[in-house]
């Protein structure tokens, strides 16, 4: 067995140090590329993922896990090794299960969807898309095919972000979360908007840089093994456990590049503190979306918009925008912590943050049920922002053209960013019921105990878990959206009134 | 044919890509990398490097030569076809002679030695690294024996770097190159040195950077191709014809940074004005050393240290540097060209860089023939320095240990820093016959009808055919040190008087 093992770490130990040289290689085009670059930068991104697919679905690979498989009885079900194989075996059954063909097709239809959206998102035309998106749910669908029988078609596809979770588990959490959601946004929305207008200034761009660094580097990022840089879209990408690096976008019309900050160095920090022994194995990253945006959202929102943090790093964004300086800490408090029903999911507050997911999450599974056409999806998006939000967009691109993802066939994606929203809240409260209040230490702007506690419960694991398995040992539950309604409900409440 | 024609393009097309995309990783390491990410890095490195040589070495390029090679006779000896089978043969037979035993034992001891010598070079010590370089030169005796029979022992090394090329062409160069050298040495030395105070001073780097951009995009480094950053060894790197990236360091208190981005422009505007048709394949590269170093020195020192070029430039440098606007053109100029005798290779001026050069060869072929112990280098290297350029160095640091080279097992490497030299100078006079004196043009700052010259004749053959063949095409005969010896004179006698 043990030769056996030494084959599989090797075999997977490659593969994984390809995708690694991929993300490199795709870092460098989103932070540094000269644009004309991209035609070679993509065949060298293609000779990579194509080495590392075959290193993962080889013959070699399945006959070691023929072996190696009936062998994992032998072995204690929390060691690396027992991990590393199931890990392995679960993902070589995904990959083979699907004919080269359809990946192929796949690979065809999205590249082209992706430049249908671009147009039809600059024209805010969704006619311009349809067709695409159709071919896109119907590949979906196919996909789905290879995986039956199944308990819902959408399974297959969540799988691929978030392993082991069902499909049935997500729609029973989302309808214990909705109602509450909703209702307390209306309450809220009963009450005046808070003043904002100290968040309507010009902010320095060099200012913003040293502050997002000074954020980052407080939280417990490790600058020493990463390096934060400028990029169109925020994004944070792991080389290897020492080199995992955050990307932010700064705008001098406001401060969100200290939220964006404080975002990827969450995702980050979960990064940098995976065990070294799991390094140059697959167990060395993140295990899921939805456990990678809790870390994200834990540190951008539980930490990031709390009062306590705010009386820590307030007087630093006083010292550099003296504009702020006849402004009150709570004064500002209630104009970062602004509720107010928008559009753009990724402009959305914690409060509505979650209803824009619930909503793409239900079109997605009824599209690919077919009990939505795909033509009829502006009509039902609009009717569900109503609903939940109150507002309707004005046009597509406000609407349902607004996020990438479709059109790049991330099916089965959105739910994990609300699912990362509510596995924060349990782990903030599993923090503090093990640690007691965190308020005077965060005020002093020391996160070490909070960061200590992540590090054992969630980091240090990589992905030798799933996430309901990371869940349990980290606060002995499954997914429960009361306490983020809990959350949500003590913060608004207080600085919103009843 | 055409099948195995397309087999090999895919097979040396990915090996190639793999070795662009190390290159990627170097880069990164050099510009971005966290320092602590080494050891992670140093891992994928070698993937990549390994998977290349598979490649470039395995059975079935073998058998694709063995089939290919003998129908070269139909193809027309100019086509890129004909030069992919000759050089792709060519680069088979060198990696295949070598055990990879050999190559093992070679990476291992390069690796100890590199460490060995930075103790050694930090504290002057020779003899902390003596037996390391004793180690490498046994080592490189053994590799040019994988190749006998040969004519030179040191014939094998040096195609590594300058395939072939002979060492005896080089024996007869150096020759002929030396005597005049070093009499032109002592002419100028008994002029009294230039006034240099107006190099003395602190250049902001804010500034410098801003120049060192003019300049390179003045003379056609395409920065929608590439980009300029920092580094602490400045280096060029090409990750496709579209991205060749150039690197350099800035010192306030010199301009050193100014000649340093023109010599990597050199090299840069070289790969990315090679013809795009043989993107892809292992010909979308520079030929060799030599011919790359004819690039850099000519655009650093030719173009770069000439009157004409300073007319169009020095303006820039006063407008930057306020303090230069009282020094006149001409003692700039003179101040700029300053020749004297120095211990450091790196530092060394047009009129005594060659004799550095000489020596290093003279020494390393020595050593290979075991006609100079290894143990006896610092004394064979003073009395070099002495006789060459009439001055000792006072200590090993300054001396025998100043390059990282034989420390990395570069061997056969140094020649081709002279030989760049020698070309740019047949270069500069081949495109002058051919488009008149580019003086004026010079002086306005345009530079394209030498740029023209050089994409037409040296650079848009990328590696299909050998220096001698490339030189041959380009003016019509071999390397000729009396061009170079002629250019050195006329300069510096206008410059010194006689």
């Amino acid at each position: 067995m043990h030769n056996k093992l030494k084959k599989l770490k090797k075999l997977v130990g490659e593969a994984f140090e390809l995708q690694r040289i991929a993300a490199i290689l795709d870092w460098d085009q989103q932070v540094e590329m000269p644009v004309a670059a991209a035609a070679g930068r993509a065949r060298q991104a293609a000779l990579l993922s194509g080495l590392a697919h075959e290193k993962f679905t080889g013959a070699e690979l399945g006959e070691l896990l023929n072996e190696l498989v009936p062998e994992m009885k032998n072995l204690d079900p929390e060691s690396d090794d027992y991990c590393l194989i199931r890990l392995t075996a679960r993902d070589y059954d995904r990959h083979i299960k699907v004919p080269a063909g359809h990946v192929a097709e796949f690979a065809h239809a999205t590249s082209l969807a992706h430049s249908e959206w671009e147009k039809a998102y600059a024209e805010a035309d969704f006619l311009l898309f349809r067709d695409s998106l159709s071919r896109i749910f119907k590949l979906c669908r196919d996909y789905a095919g290879f995986f039956a029988p199944y308990d819902h078609i959408y399974d297959p596809l969540l799988a691929e972000f978030e392993p082991g979770l069902k499909t049935a588990v997500i729609t029973e959490i989302f309808a214990a979360l909705r109602p509450p959601q909703v209702e307390l946004l209306h309450e809220i929305a009963a009450h005046p908007e808070p003043d904002q207008s100290c968040l309507k200034q010009v902010f320095a761009a060099d200012k913003q840089w040293q502050l997002a660094r000074a954020a980052a580097a407080a939280i417990g990022y490790d600058f020493n093994r990463g390096r934060l840089d400028s990029a169109v879209h925020p994004f944070t990408t792991a080389f290897n456990l020492n080199d995992v690096r955050i990307t932010t976008a700064v705008k001098t019309d406001n401060l969100n590049a200290l939220s964006s900050t404080l975002h990827e160095a969450g995702h980050a920090i979960y990064e940098q503190n995976i065990a070294q022994s799991l390094e140059n194995t697959p167990l060395a990253t993140g295990t899921s979306l939805a456990i990678h945006e809790s870390q994200s959202r834990l540190w951008e929102n539980l930490v990031g918009r709390s009062r306590p943090f705010l009386k820590f790093f307030y007087p630093r964004l006083q010292n550099a925008f003296p504009e702020l300086r006849r402004v009150p800490l709570d004064e500002f408090y209630r104009a970062w912590n602004t509720v107010k029903p928008g559009f753009i999911r990724v402009n959305a507050d914690e409060a509505t943050y979650n209803l824009h997911i619930m909503l793409r999450f239900e079109l997605e599974v009824a599209m690919l049920e077919g009990v939505l056409a795909v033509a009829d999806l502006p009509e039902a998006w609009n009717a569900k922002m109503k609903e939940y939000l109150g507002i309707v967009p004005p046009d597509d691109a406000r609407g349902c053209l607004q996020d990438v993802h479709w059109s790049a066939g991330l099916v089965g994606y959105f739910p994990t960013y609300a699912l990362g929203n509510l596995i924060s809240a349990q782990l903030w409260e599993g923090c503090r019921e093990a640690c007691g209040s965190l308020d005077a230490e965060l005020e002093q702007g020391n996160f070490a105990g909070l960061r200590h506690w992540l590090n054992r419960n969630i980091h240090c694991h990589g992905s030798k878990f799933e996430l309901l398995e990371v869940l349990r040992r980290a606060v002995g539950t499954g997914i429960r959206p009361e306490v983020y309604i809990r959350y949500l409900r003590e913060k608004y409440t207080a600085l919103y009134g009843r």
